[in-house]
């Protein structure tokens, strides 16, 4: 009884509460029986995906609030879904929890897991909850939906598309080295906040998908080298990318005097930005937006039929090798 | 690199072999983008529910092969399935593992879950792979479908109505009685399996829904006497369960003697049958069949407008509070 609850009954109604909704006229059956139940659109896919997060892998209690662990295992989700064009519906939670973590805690976790479902219009919908031998495991299943004609995926790019990317680059894995960085717990800049709150760019995905302006798109969660990688692989063409065009974050000064790294390093294989990466038919590029619901998209260069990734550095090119995050490698 | 594997890339295509299927023409979009991709059918209602399964928690190594550890993960998933009358169609997985699992361990692991998913024509559509600090961590999203008016809850029993379970009661928890008592690797026999390769009703759970014959229903995850608690709870009923009837699992005399308690204990508030427990209004009740596909069916008590349940046990009557497992009492 450690944790608070008297019981799982007891834990799963606080749950239900805090991410307790307004009415959704499609969901039949909602948390609580062996499964839920929802209605579908008639003609619409249904998208489904799964990330976890992993205490001492993907987040550290030391520098991360409940609220923070909340709100990015469904942002990161969250970002598949702008990811495909689609529009993200219910989520599930499956949750481990120590002998040590309270009831307050999961709570506060909750909590944050509730405010970004809200700001999406997304219902927790399932979940399960259980005990971990040793550090707490969240994993979130996201559903969501979409035309199948506004459909994005990672395999359609083509030689000659142009290469765009939403909003800046950089600043989650700043923010994380920030963060291990220091000894104590550091004020919360934007700088951090981009790590610690990522913003998955549902409205620009649609926005894409709903136009047809690009050919394949993909969230940045691996870091830029990474994900154009897969993209590239998965669409059998090459790429260039202009470094002079990459929007690299805004870093204040005095933060970037801590950093190892030349900031171009954390553009291109820094993780978690969760901005969106799409290629673009050269005759729809006139119609690609300089900005999309106020985020800015940035032209950072161009696919090719040659296989291989390279970088135009000034007058130098390099050979551009997946330098991202992998957690087997 | 100790996993085995020299990259995420190459585990996910190795999941991916493993738990390769036949052409699906609904499948849009299979494992391998941001998110799957699959048609609806018209009118039908969508299903979900996760399940965890967590070492040192759910399952001991010492005892259970890799292809167990997979086997029973989509397993519990389905039965929940099973206990709305649907179809299972789709499994996520989200799999942590610690630096000292293998590549082998992944594959069997993977190939115990394909062999189920195969027996019901589910198929692995989507999942995570990440690290874990300590013990293995693997949760499974189950997606299915029902007629609306086939899918059965856990909210709509009446008083009067007559309750039946499938299957036979206890086997799961003598098994893991068994096992747990043992120092070393004693036979598969009957009981074992039923501990460690449960096999989910989706048959008889389909069987039901589709001749309407049932008011409510749940499978047994937790044990006969805390399942039938959450129905009775859910329904706004009481219940009367008459211990003679219940139908408790055919255990060897030589195993029987290694047990603690009896048989009822077992069958009561054992866990991890995953049988189908369900309430049938007293006019269906004839046509309620004594077995469904060659699983046996018994009726155990009935509903009772009082709430509280009662174990009639020869001519004593006791109140039968919930002794099933739960994660955080």
């Amino acid at each position: 009884m450690r944790s608070g609850f008297s019981s799982e009954a007891q834990m799963i109604r606080e749950i239900q509460r805090i991410t307790g909704h307004a009415k959704d006229r499609r969901l039949v059956l909602p948390i609580g029986d062996d499964a839920a139940a929802f209605r579908t659109q008639p003609g619409r896919l249904i998208l489904v995906s799964t990330d976890a997060l992993v205490e001492g892998i993907h987040f550290d209690l030391t520098y991360c609030s409940p609220e923070d662990v909340g709100w990015k295992a469904l942002a990161v989700n969250l970002s598949d879904i702008a990811a495909m064009g689609g529009t993200p519906l219910y989520a599930t939670t499956s949750i481990a929890l120590t002998r040590k973590t309270s009831a307050d805690f999961v709570g506060r976790l909750y909590r944050g897991l509730a405010s970004i479902a809200r700001q999406h219009a997304v219902t927790v919908i399932g979940g399960d909850t259980c005990r971990s031998p040793q550090g707490i495991f969240l994993d979130v299943t996201i559903i969501g939906e979409v035309e199948p004609t506004h459909m994005l995926t990672r395999h359609r790019a083509r030689p000659g598309d142009m290469l765009y990317v939403t909003g800046e680059l950089g600043g989650s894995s700043v923010g994380l080295e920030l963060l291990s960085r220091s000894s104590r717990k550091i004020p919360r800049s934007a700088t951090i906040r981009r790590h610690l709150r990522p913003q998955p760019r549902c409205v620009a995905g649609r926005f894409l998908a709903e136009r047809k302006l690009a050919s394949a798109m993909i969230d940045l969660s691996d870091g830029l080298s990474t994900d154009l990688a897969r993209l590239c692989e998965q669409s059998g063409v090459g790429a260039l990318v202009e470094a002079s065009q990459l929007p690299l974050a805004k870093i204040p000064g005095r933060q970037r005097q801590l950093l190892p790294n030349p900031l171009l390093h954390y553009a291109l294989h820094g993780g978690e930005d969760y901005e969106l990466l799409f290629a673009v038919p050269p005759r729809f590029s006139q119609r690609v937006p300089g900005q999309i619901d106020g985020l800015r998209v940035h032209r950072i260069g161009c696919l090719t039929r040659a296989t291989g990734i390279w970088l135009l550095d000034g007058q130098e090119k390099h050979r551009l090798n997946p330098g991202g995050f992998d957690h087997f490698a």
